[in-house]
């Protein structure tokens, strides 16, 4: 069998400036041909990929590498890596049989692979009634996210408690939208704010009591009206924390999951943390790669099948192809997308 | 028998603008005469005051009536109130009869005290080898915010573990004194910092070690040598916060106390809170009479003793009399005290 073509995305260059145009001018998408399917594995495997998935940490990879962050940075040259899932199609690894699908943080954008271990890559399991996409999203690591955060450190009360009021604050939904079920499910109030008239319906559609779009309405306004806050999850940082801040309850637990506001324009300085020891706050700051080893196995025996039958539901902007990673980048960026924005390479 | 003098210490004025002298021009001494000996109790009890505390919350008591926080404004007029002891002289109050030491945040600054109840004061027990300026420092609320902070959030561990690092960053001392010892005790390294050469001795003595002036020493060039931070006692704020989150480890904790960096210049905006979920930090807020509840019992079980044995140190600065107490504010507020300012009003 002839060597066959393995279309890649690779990182082509650190932009200079921090325009919010990232995304379509450091990417290229060249192929290269390679004897996939008849190449040693020398013990190895060989992975078709499937699914791959545009986050919004991706922005903090596109840097110089010589900044540090906690997620390492894209090599200049090399695909462009994240999670993703593939299908074994070649084995000599004990343990990754053919047939078996492999989900993992490190998958890089092309469409076949060649892994020498199965090293920090994990064999996974697909519920009947859930296509794969999912499980980059509400069943991959934004609905984990929202998962291992809520169960660990929102002490989640009914609203029958007197003012036990959440809010959560969202951009890509893809996080918070599972937030927002989990928050409704445990019996609070969920205000939720979105950037788009879309995004705010969605929110309600989902269960939010109170849904608003911050670009056109004063979320202190909201605030006043409808909190005070026992419950914050950020995805925003910059002026909506310090408005969560300014209303939060006594006790309130704030949960850090990103500050995308200040990805492009720096991170705005916040002014009021001295409401954290005036009001007695807790917040705590959320990687799912930190937490998820203590939550896996509830999460995959729980949440795709609440998923599958929607009794949790979600929603996907599916790219076929890799040829517009650089525009669901750039989407997820400026907060364009609708959804979680997945990219399926190949069907099975 | 005559009526008595009664020394006070009012709140005058609301000072203009943001200057660091405060304190002495908002103050007055005024006494007044009042028939304590004689005057009828209707049920309740008449105190004299022993001792008073002057601590670095005051500064924030000293604004506009209609300025908001967690501990109410001093009122115009009225005695400046914080933490002190008494002794009952006469009581008409079942439970608090003639002898018993009253203890507790409300305590008017003046010779005597004509009370309805007892309402959120409470009887103390005094250990014999201790005497009672110590219980409103060490043994009162500054040590207590030190107890209960620490245990109920610092997940102390031993410095056998790797990396297991707590930085301390003292301004009064009082509270941060306490937190170092805790700190010792369980086993961890501690590294503190002070704005003079004086309590930067004073910390080493108390077992530091690390200890070094922030004032003249750069604080990122010692936390880069002796770091990273596991666990941080905040009362600092501002750069000194930036900094102990620059260096901060994997899952640190911060314990906010206070900011008293900011108290007279605003509070400048912590700019770094990204690394709160880059690095999985958990902050929490400590404000001493929210937590008091839980610990008071074990607190007065242990530390009395261990101060009265020197297994804990502790120390105070003694004025006698309140014709100084605007100058003992000034101090405290610029850090110009050595240790606990503390007022002794009168001996039993």
């Amino acid at each position: 069998m002839a060597p066959i073509q393995n279309a890649r995305v690779l990182f082509n260059s650190v932009p200079s400036g921090e325009s919010a145009a990232r995304g379509p001018n450091v990417l290229g998408s060249p192929s290269r041909r390679a004897d996939y399917p008849a190449a040693p594995l020398n013990g190895g495997f060989l992975l078709k990929v499937l699914v791959l998935s545009v986050d919004p940490y991706f922005r903090g990879k596109i840097r110089a590498p010589e900044k540090k962050s906690y997620s390492p940075g894209f090599i200049i040259g090399a695909p462009l890596e994240g999670y993703g899932i593939g299908v074994v199609l070649r084995s000599e690894t004990p343990g990754v049989e053919v047939g078996k699908y492999i989900y993992g943080l490190t998958i890089p954008h092309q469409e076949y692979l060649m892994l020498p271990e199965l090293s920090d890559l994990e064999i996974i399991e697909k519920h009947p009634g859930l296509p794969w996409p999912a499980y980059v999203g509400a069943a991959g690591m934004p609905g984990k996210t929202a998962y291992v955060g809520w169960k660990e450190y929102s002490d989640a009360k009914p609203v029958t408690i007197p003012a036990r009021t959440p809010l959560s604050a969202l951009i890509s939904g893809a996080v918070g939208s599972v937030v927002i079920q989990l928050a409704k499910q445990a019996g609070m109030k969920v205000i939720a704010s979105a950037g788009s008239e879309e995004k705010v319906q969605y929110m309600k559609d989902l269960g939010a009591d109170v849904a608003f779009n911050y670009k056109t309405t004063d979320t202190r306004a909201v605030l006043a009206k409808e909190g005070p806050i026992n419950v914050y999850w950020d995805n925003v940082g910059s002026e909506v924390l310090e408005a969560a801040l300014d209303f939060a309850a006594i006790h309130g637990r704030f949960s850090k999951c990103g500050m995308i506001s200040g990805y492009n324009t720096g991170h705005q300085g916040i002014k009021n943390l001295k409401l954290v020891y005036g009001r007695s706050l807790n917040i705590h700051g959320i990687l799912v790669f930190r937490l998820q080893a203590k939550y896996d196995k509830e999460f995959y025996a729980t949440i795709p099948a609440k998923l599958a039958s929607g009794e949790i539901k979600y929603a996907e902007e599916i790219t076929r192809g890799q040829n517009k990673v650089g525009d669901d980048i750039l989407a997820v960026r400026k907060g364009e997308n609708k959804a979680k924005a997945v990219i399926v390479v190949a069907e099975e």
